[in-house]
């Protein structure tokens, strides 16, 4: 099969991380460039870090600066609860060469790239979507030419939640709600990778230990970079392992089968208690809704063979080479 | 046992009606009283309904007419297409003595009941939250004095849909936001009996029929009453049978074994495109959330052994009397 050519939109964090890894390991995915954006960090933390991943991981894989705050509202506080203070887990980096630094902003390395691979790029954003929104902003002719677009973020209330930062929102799609609803209204394929599978896909301290043990350096880096990230579930959510966010999105990209879907165009408040909030009319609902009528549908993972999705990520890890 | 002293607040409406015959035949419920709403029909269509209702299946059982209209906003149109023209599935209701109506506004009629019966009356609502929101405003000293309120309305997602009548609004929250807000916040023990699990218990034809067959002039009565509700739930979500959704709300009060709840703060939209959204803060979840933390927390129900609310309801009608 041809590769999957990936741009991949991140604010590493420490799951960002682990799906870069996922990425860069996985022989079906061709990285085209990381574009960073705020989020878990601040955009000078999340674009250091993006270097340093595509550095080791990556080599010759170029990252582009994004957006330093959403689009119309202050940018959120760094999350060093959850992803350390360095966005890292607190691990060292080290002095392995990081990755090149692109002259263009985020936003025009998305549209200059899609234009130069018509119909072949996917767009796999795991951070607040302000970049995609930009891009769409300066060059809306681009939509038709992605390959799809697959976001780490939101819920459904299918898994019982519809957020973890608050009651009604999850952290990407707070991150920046105008932007978000933006991307989902634009007519580019779009599947939403949020809380009702990744909540429901965890990586146990054995499956972690597992893939420290057999996966080489890079299975060494998994481990040190989710420990801290492991103290924060453990303790904020009494859960013995790390919900799998972004590297769901990866495996949607690599493995679709893994993954219920449900179709229907999906609006996102952006403003009221609820701010933050997705909500999708599924394609099957029988009354009109003009404010979702008019817009293309989305596809909304709400099932997840999690077994399989976990087999995915540590099969590729753990890969001889 | 003691009985359930319980104020039926309704909108009837086909479902109101079967809800109305499993309390009336239930020998653990007394009714005290039905307080009329608008909803599914014009003030003046459910109150007359209500009156019908009562004087042949509950005599002596009074009725007090309530809202013509929400707290804040137009009266919603009458659901025809559901309910059929006249509210109760185009039957003819025959001449059968009407129930006696109460001089007192539905709200008044609700406060001096509670006041009456300290401690023991449960405030069952299946309407629009109207006429308890007044009942609130003018006597808010009665919050502690009822025993339980539990309403059925709302959806909180986890049987995939939010809403039926809007992609974010279940039909009697959407009747009226602010007065369902009031009356979730408010301090008296709250059951919300949404979407969650009404959609996922279903009355099959045959299973209708049976009840036609074994439950007399009354099962005769929930035959008859279905078939334009039935027809519509066939059109419209192309679903052989009927969901219970208020009959759901009587079985949780003479059976709350059957349904699994999650407790916590429960916040109704009252504005934007998701209005009438219901959205809870789980007590589990570890973000603060300023617009719920002050807030009394509800049980919100979220599974159902629909098997057994079945069973409770055909018991009821087809019992030997």
């Amino acid at each position: 099969m041809s590769k999957h050519k990936l741009i991949y939109d991140t604010d590493p964090g420490v799951d960002d991380a682990m799906a870069l890894v996922f990425q860069a390991l996985h022989p079906d995915i061709e990285l085209l460039g990381l574009t960073s954006v705020f989020g878990n960090a601040t955009i000078e933390t999340t674009t250091h870090n993006a270097r340093f991943l595509a550095g080791r991981f990556a080599p010759g894989v170029p990252v582009a600066q994004g957006a330093a705050a959403p689009l119309k509202r202050l940018a959120p506080q760094p999350l060093a609860s959850i992803h350390g203070d360095n966005g890292l887990g607190n691990v060292v980096l080290g002095d392995s060469e990081h990755a090149p630094l692109d002259a263009r902003p985020a936003h025009r390395f998305i549209i200059d790239t899609v234009r130069a691979h018509p119909g072949e790029v996917t767009l796999l954003a795991v951070g607040p979507l302000t970049n995609l929104a930009l891009a769409l902003a300066d060059d809306p002719q681009i939509a038709p030419l992605v390959k799809q677009v697959v976001v780490m973020g939101g819920a459904f209330g299918t898994d019982g939640v519809l957020g973890n930062v608050t009651p009604a929102a999850e952290a990407n799609i707070l991150g920046d709600p105008d932007a978000a609803d933006i991307v989902f209204g634009a007519p580019w394929p779009v599947a939403i990778v949020g809380l009702d599978v990744t909540q429901r896909t965890v990586m146990s301290q054995d499956y972690l230990a597992s893939i420290r043990d057999r996966g080489g350096a890079a299975g060494q880096f998994v481990w040190d970079v989710s420990r801290h990230y492991e103290a924060f579930h453990r303790q904020s959510a009494q859960l013995k392992g790390i919900y799998v966010h972004d590297s769901s999105a990866v495996a949607y990209v690599l493995a679709p089968h893994l993954y219920t879907t449900r179709s229907g165009p999906v609006r996102v408040l952006t403003d009221g208690i609820a701010v933050g909030q997705t909500i999708q009319k599924p394609s099957t609902m029988p009354v009109p809704a003009p404010d979702w009528d008019k817009r293309p549908e989305c596809k909304v993972c709400i099932g997840v063979d999690a077994d399989g999705m976990l087999a995915l990520y540590e099969n590729t890890v753990c890969a001889k080479r």
